[in-house]
């Protein structure tokens, strides 16, 4: 059971942008940081940049910002953006096909699981991700 | 965020057992009943046998049958036996390499949220499954 590279970059992007408030930062800059792809960081913040989330200022001297107060970036609300499907098994999915599905209790177990899942992470914003001063040193010192 | 199949197809095997526990039970019948690759229950079936889950009487008149009592069965025992992994990011993987993993208050949310996961699936046994007369009906006139 894991969470998407996706998911998990997607916190790192946003975890760089709340120690970098004061300016714009770009794409290959967190790329660099973080060793990531600057293809899958692209493709990240765009879809980070529709939810609103990220805030992408276009031309010469962009880059992007938090679209929001780290305050107000909820960390379940990041997960159901950038997770594909939380389908536990394939009782949770339109195509899936389990001749026991309709009379199986399993299903509504694993959905009380993945909802107390959903409630630890719904506690959390990005604010407090970003209330360690040991990660925002490490962080501003990386910074070009 | 998914269990993997592996999981989804042990509980179903487990379920079977469960309905049929006043007789062996044949890999291939269960594999004809969920229409599951026979192989993929082989290897599961040994996995669980392996566990005490499932017994395996061998011979020509033999089968697979519970190793103990469904009200011995923890959901949570057996996710922990079938997924290969919990590393919901790449913080939680030994071989994982996230520059800010130290100083990442990520990993401690994420942690959190997964038990509170486990929490839910460890009150729940087999039996909890099984105490379920259209299962059971499904499961027993579905048998050869």
């Amino acid at each position: 059971m894991h969470l998407s590279k996706y998911t998990d970059y997607s916190f790192r992007i946003l975890m760089y942008l709340g120690t970098h408030e004061d300016r714009l930062v770009t794409i290959s800059e967190v790329s660099k940081r973080y060793t990531i792809s600057k293809n899958h960081l692209v493709k990240i913040v765009h879809h980070l940049a529709q939810a609103g989330i990220i805030k992408s200022v276009p031309g010469k001297k962009g880059g992007i910002t938090l679209g929001k107060d780290p305050k107000k970036i909820n960390l379940l609300d990041v997960i159901e953006i950038t997770e594909s499907n939380f389908d536990l098994a394939e009782c949770f999915t339109e195509h899936g096909y389990c001749v026991i599905q309709n009379n199986c209790k399993l299903t509504k177990i694993l959905t009380e699981a993945l909802f107390s899942f959903f409630k630890v992470m719904g506690k959390y914003n990005l604010s407090d991700l970003l209330r360690n001063d040991q990660l925002r040193n490490q962080l501003r010192k990386m910074a070009v």
